[in-house]
């Protein structure tokens, strides 16, 4: 997981070329602790891409995970009371197993379980953290980073600021992390903090299938076995706007566009989604 | 929400018309608390009609989700532990917050637990009720209300007995609640105590996916953000009746169905929506 | 449920044909405990063969469950603290009911829960044991019975052994319970300790669905409603070897596939799941 000495879009694009393939190659496990709505897909849209699935909620289940898995999926939807044990204890174990790990804040701001864990979580430190621009600039606010903004406040699942105003926010916590963040929207936006990448491409139906964000974590995390955090970031956001482009094409309403879009995970070869377009920035200071 | 002087079809044609424009245009949350297994299928009919979904399971989660949202879906489906103080103070923070909210009474007879927390809602009154006509004059029984008859047993989550069955406790439960109570059926019967509409419409694949009654419920619960309850529950099953035509015509069995039902929802217009066939009586005393 | 005097090809495929049929009369309720990450798959394909389906957690409505059931299945994948209670008392209800239930080892070797649990099972002894050969084997080494080898080590979900190799441990397993075993593989096998059926078919887009072995065990337990044990889990592996092989002629990837699977389990007649291949052989000593 060494750095190339100086990131460049062409060194990029052989790195998630890379990455699909390995993953197609190795059939990874990223274990998850994921919300009861979108498990299915999260779990489905990771065997599509090459990759292994296993789902738990138990502390020393999650432990074990840490254990087996080649990186993990934490996302913070439908909570249950026993998570107060067993997300401390799974992140603790993913910590001295050194294995990376994608955590997805959706729902922010909602309950005192869920400020009390991404509390937590601050030193506990995340390899990836995905969201959308209002989820990623809520963490920034929660962990008193700089977030380039107030937040607009809670707005369940759904985003409601553009991710451009989500830069400083991500920036600021890749930089706390030392991992990536990635920021979903029309444009996407992946950071490690020294680099920024805006990816294009995706379609109209992914905010309409529930589970896109979900879903694009647990391959993140997926990738996270394979490539180093700011690679697997891209390499999901890539995937997924390679596979929305597709699936669109031939999409009658959002679910049949969902079925296209796992069918065309599944089929998306190397070459596609390294030459999904993106652009490539300075994060500045 | 004020009430027109009398309920007229072409009254409430217009009424759902407009519940399906506004909710495009607004794009409305309906949070829910929901069982596990048909909580994908509720959130996605949610977005496909034009509406918000947010899930959760947690007690302060539920009143936090009773203030953001503009009305809540609660499903009795595989009841955990923790919903003995989920549910009540969420209902409690509905009633203060002045939402409206509408239930499902899954399961009915099952367990202590789904027991107490349905005779708890005798009091706590839902705004909208909705389930099949064995569920529907369980609930009127279990508050002993007039059933009209005496209960055909529980059987999961099947109807035993047809709609018109169910008419004597849906209206003693309309009048009871003050609000509305839709039955679904091969007939659907939807009141408000002083009126009642016959609906037609849907499909023999309906019945065959599981959650089309849950995902009903959730899609309620989006139009009675804009809308009053006895119209909402309407729209909610002309939306699904309509849905479940179009959808038929090109079905190859229940899972092409449920995709094709999904994209019908989300492409249906507020005039297909209006002209679904329904016939309206008064509801006697 | 009376055994005939020897079991031929001739005869199983008649009782096959049969339980195809009888379930599709009848629409027998197979209730489940079962998984977050595929309950859904689990409820869809019981309602396509013709079953019906109910999703319980708590300890009393297992209960209630095992005496309204005509069979249940039990799915070890995604366990809650309370399934400390549940399952115990929800198998014991099933014993003082004499009704057959199915149990899915997944995830074995993970957790203080789900061990302490599948040992308590070894005593209240399932009717039909599915899994994939890595569970078998590793079910068979709890137990203590002849697995025929050491276990190739915990996988999450995945199959790690071949079916092959889970034979012995399969024909222990099923002369521990005298019930039958059913391995899931590109070659199944199910045993009812005497004899042993080697099934082709199916398709490799099988286990790239999550949730096609937990979905094929909910659908023994609809057949375990109408038929004894060995034969509902021929039945089930035989129904799905044949939609899975249907399937696949029209599918462009997973998901797709999972439609038309679905489909195919709708459509599927008695006569064309009873024509699927299989081979007979004794079990030995």
């Amino acid at each position: 997981m060494k750095k190339t000495a100086k990131t460049t879009k062409e060194g990029l694009r052989r790195e998630i070329r890379e990455a699909v393939r390995l993953v197609r190659e190795k059939n990874p496990m990223a274990p998850s602790i994921t919300n009861t709505v979108t498990i299915n897909l999260v779990a489905n849209a990771q065997l599509a891409v090459g990759g292994s699935a296993a789902m738990v909620y138990l502390a020393d289940e999650g432990e074990a995970m840490a254990a087996l898995g080649g990186a993990m999926y934490i996302n913070m939807g439908t909570l249950m009371p026993f998570y107060a044990e067993t997300l401390p204890r799974t992140v603790k174990a993913l910590a001295e197993q050194q294995k990376p790990w994608v955590v997805d804040p959706v729902g922010i701001g909602v309950g005192g379980l869920r400020t009390s864990l991404l509390l937590g979580f601050r030193t506990d430190k995340p390899t990836i953290i995905r969201g959308n621009a209002s989820e990623i600039i809520a963490l920034a606010e929660l962990w008193e980073l700089d977030s380039g903004k107030k937040s607009g406040g809670v707005r369940g699942v759904d985003a409601t600021d553009p991710v451009e105003a989500a830069r400083t926010a991500a920036v600021s916590l890749a930089r706390h992390t030392g991992g990536a963040v990635a920021v979903s929207g029309p444009i996407d936006l992946v950071t490690d903090g020294k680099s920024i990448a805006f990816a294009e491409g995706g379609s109209k139906f992914l905010p309409m299938i529930t589970g896109a964000g979900c879903s694009l974590g647990g391959v993140a995390a997926v990738y996270a076995c394979v490539a180093a955090p700011f690679v697997a970031a891209l390499t999901a956001t890539a995937i997924y706007n390679f596979a929305g482009e597709t699936a669109e094409k031939i999409a009658k309403g959002p679910a049949s566009f969902q079925t296209a879009f796992l069918d065309a995970l599944y089929r998306a070869t190397p070459e596609e989604v390294g030459a999904q377009p993106f652009t490539l920035e300075t994060a500045g200071k």
